[in-house]
């Protein structure tokens, strides 16, 4: 157990199984000290926990916790392509949220930071990141949010 | 003649003459390794191939020939940034695909697997990257899907 | 008073002082000799100059000068990242254009030119980039636009 699997224990989080999606992509690619990881959804064993928009069938309450669920994806996705092992993390670098909303909703910053918190509570001060928090009005399966990330690895 | 170059002979595909924006944004832009292409839609010799939304005018099927002319068209800005030289690539790292849906529409992975896979179908293994994949509900012209893109080059 | 500083006088250009998020994320961050700006709002002063879309609320012309704002405040955070010193960029890479518009808007990239525009104008050819500009149905509080950006500096 490495350091940061110790925190995610402290924190109660177990980060799910990965699955490689069944196409021609990939849930992380590395580039260098980058590591770019594929948009990830809030699903577990392959199922969406969560499906519907804000503004209309989830409060901003609900959205950060999905977007938490998503971010949790990310760290398994993570771990993965460090075989395992969390420790080699130098930082987040940025974050991309993307929000399922309705036109009239405006609270996309707070969704987004459901995942932002659970980077700082993992890595500390080397998960505060640069971001992006944008509003779609469709996303695959109408799942509320999905997370983007790239993270600097040595 | 470069390998790539056979391989889209092979394909069968013609990489379009690229057209520069008219603007004070360029086609692509290398950082060291890294040569990021902007935003790319489904259009050849200045011609919308398609203008229309997901989930109404046009079906996932269509929407994936779609999301291939876009990625035919960042080929092509690629090339033109490597000197007419494809074979310089090392891999694809990340696409970001946008696709433009009605409210209800789940589809946009199958949709923006018409870019990933001709990627892989192209550079083989070193195709495969990190995507994120979503809504948009108005594109530039009402085009239904942009891809933009980052590659690894040497 | 460094010459970036100088253009942006001579273009009567005052960049505003800076606010962090209270948030778990961060204005800038950098990695090597790239610094991601998240992204940001045609704010000033904690007040949005700006709420509304794009084909309803606003003119494409008006909606060039919110991406304007969101560009001056791109600047701005770059700034206090590079601790003052605007001389240390060394370009612009990519930006990241974001219009809340209604659902038959299409003039996305004029718009996010009001961004474009305004790093071509402070850093020259240094200036520019490569881009994607896509259209939501609902950004932060309702703003019209908001922009993201990815710098080289040494
Ligand atoms: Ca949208």
């Amino acid at each position: 157990m490495g350091k940061i699997d110790d925190k995610l224990a402290s924190l109660g989080i177990t980060l799910p199984a990965t699955v490689a999606p069944a196409a021609n992509y990939v849930p992380a690619r590395r580039l260098g000290t980058q590591v770019f990881i594929s948009g990830q959804v809030p699903s577990r064993d392959g199922k969406d926990l969560y499906t519907g928009k804000l503004g209309s069938d989830f409060s901003t309450e609900e959205g950060q916790a999905a977007a938490r669920v998503c971010a949790v994806n990310v760290l398994a996705q993570l771990r993965q392509a460090l075989d395992g092992d969390l420790d080699r993390v130098v930082g987040v670098v940025r974050l991309g949220g993307f929000v399922n909303a309705e036109p009239d909703f405006g609270e996309h910053p707070k969704v987004v930071n459901g995942a932002s918190d659970l980077m700082v509570e993992v890595f500390g001060e080397a998960g505060r990141h640069a971001r992006a928090a944008i509003g779609c009005y469709s996303l695959p399966r109408n799942v509320p949010v999905e997370i983007e990330a790239l993270f600097e690895v040595r």
